[in-house]
């Protein structure tokens, strides 16, 4: 830290992404990418644009924002673009969060949420998930805060049901609640919607894991036009190109091509549970992930120990070394043969214990 | 406003882009795009990721900052890449601003300053420029403050021989300087140079203009380790993976290309001398501009006048309507057949007056 550093930065830790070691050639399952390539179209769209970067995208994102209007039955003014799902989370605690109106979330959640509470000076509660990682609803019934809640969570990939969801925004009239669907995709149910009939609800969705277009950096934020209103003034007071070219042309791809994020979603779905199986089978313990990441652990051998082992023999998974989490490892669902690789390879390693 | 919006927004007033209007096709003169296409390279190599994009791009943008190091002669750890340069100017004024240290800028330069300072509840002071739009050196020498400054500035391209800048910034060691170089490349004198000398010296740079990658959204910061370190903190607080990786990619090509930019920057200059001989010779008045545009006014026509005439007849140029800028036009420098076509639509409607 400079000494020219703002004090009131001192104490603020950024958040760690998934290690991307560039040593070697690693199976990479620690950052829930997609294995397949985004959509065709969306490949097509995006170079196409490469030839016209010397002009500056649409600041309004128009044809994105009808393409996604189209797409989901809304309002193009319900929509939303930002550069990654990172931002419209950060636009969103900017938003609607500050000393009268502090943040809730979950104690085991994704962990940007608490730097982005400190990043912006927000005051925030942590409410412990039960002992087997889930929600208790009725610590959400009317708290009076901003809530935060991931669906399906992270890294655990517990869903909450829709009617939970709802009774939880329902209950808390006077606070936004922040839906992020992150995960949404390969199983849990959306809340969408529910917008029109709840002005306080803000869902944010990306097109970094179904979509296939985690180097793409797009996400959005989906609310009733008030609420979009706002997050724009903010929007448009921090970046207002803060869409490029080629991404905004790739996520019009995408959305155009549905049926081809639809195909890669059940193809990771069923291999997921092909692999849940075959773990289960090894003696692997795990929440009941509806997400494209298993979040497991073996009673013969530590979360730590697994994670060092499984890098050293070349694949990367998602390690957590906080109290409730360290027994675990988040296992991100790449292709069949990536998996059948890691079920190989964990044998091996139980075999030699 | 929603009632949800936090108050500390209330007064927030946003940024207003130049237009970007889809009615009809327009000579495009206003947001001082390059009117040439990126390298070869940085489009080969931006089209080459499209097929990649499942994987995100690398948060730490290693092979970029380790080629523009290469490029400037410098270190890796003196960079700092960024969605574009606006947010580079935006992790800077929070990250060195703050009401321990208000920033201080021109009342008449980049239109984004108050705004970013106003987004983060910084104190601010504007210094009015002298009559003729040049900066009074002596208003900032030990002026105890966070001192931005546009080099050359908007919207007049009016340069700061490098002789102030360094005085500015030897004078304020207890404040970050930062030179803000959006237009450097087109005849200005870079300060990059002196940030070993200064570790108080904070230089922001964009590949929008001389680069052609204003679609691409690319911007960085140079400076000292120590306060790169701390705008990283902010940037890994705020979305690790801000830059995506056909943009990064983009960038590289950029700068290996850079025979490329430089020739581009040349018929730039070149356009922008012959096109200020030809409003000249029209009675049209101008500030000294070394930037790839020029500012504008003429005693027979009002700015907003003229504007909005060139605008019916299928040319768009920036007007500000403020006080001191309502007299003139910003006209960006585009192609040789543009600014043909500009000069002879400037002759018609003055004859016309």
């Amino acid at each position: 830290m400079s000494r020219f550093f703002s004090k009131k930065f001192a104490a603020l830790t950024p958040y760690t992404p998934g290690e991307q070691p560039q040593d070697r050639k690693y199976i990479k399952l620690n950052t829930n990418e997609s294995p397949f390539p985004p959509s065709p179209l969306a490949q097509r769209l995006a170079r196409e644009q490469a030839g016209d970067l010397q002009l500056y995208s649409d600041p309004e994102c128009r044809q994105l924002v009808r393409t996604a209007a189209d797409r989901y039955g809304l309002d193009p003014e319900e929509f939303i673009f930002t550069n990654g799902s990172d931002d419209i989370l950060g636009f969103a605690m900017m938003a609607f969060c500050d000393e009268d109106h502090p943040a809730v979330f979950p104690d085991i959640t994704y962990g940007f949420y608490p730097v982005l509470a400190a990043l912006h000076r927000i005051p925030y509660e942590e409410i412990p998930l039960k002992e087997d990682f889930t929600i208790r609803v009725e610590d959400y019934l009317g708290v009076g805060k901003t809530v935060l809640i991931a669906n399906p969570n992270a890294p655990t990939g517990i869903p909450l049901p829709l009617a939970d969801i709802e009774k939880i925004i329902a209950s808390n009239p006077d606070n936004v609640v922040i839906i992020d669907e992150a995960y949404v995709d390969f199983g849990g149910e959306s809340a969408m919607g529910l917008i029109r009939q709840y002005p306080n609800l803000l869902v944010t969705r990306t097109f970094s894991k179904a979509r296939s277009l985690a180097g793409g950096r797009l996400g959005f934020g989906v609310g009733c036009k008030e609420l979009i209103r706002d997050l724009n003034t903010l929007r448009f007071s921090t970046n207002p190109y803060n869409i490029n070219r080629m991404t905004m042309m790739a996520g019009i791809g995408s959305l155009l091509d549905d049926d081809y994020y639809k195909d890669c979603c059940a193809k990771i779905v069923a291999t997921r549970r092909k692999t849940e199986a075959a773990l289960r089978q090894m003696g692997f313990e795990m929440t009941d992930s509806v997400a494209n990441f298993l979040f497991v652990r073996h009673p013969s051998i530590g979360g730590r120990k697994l994670y060092e082992v499984l890098k050293e023999k070349g694949i990367l998974v998602r390690h957590f070394e906080t109290a409730r989490l360290r027994d675990y490892n988040r296992i991100s669902i790449g292709s069949e043969e990536e998996m059948k690789v890691l079920c190989e390879t964990l044998a091996g390693i139980l075999k030699e214990i």
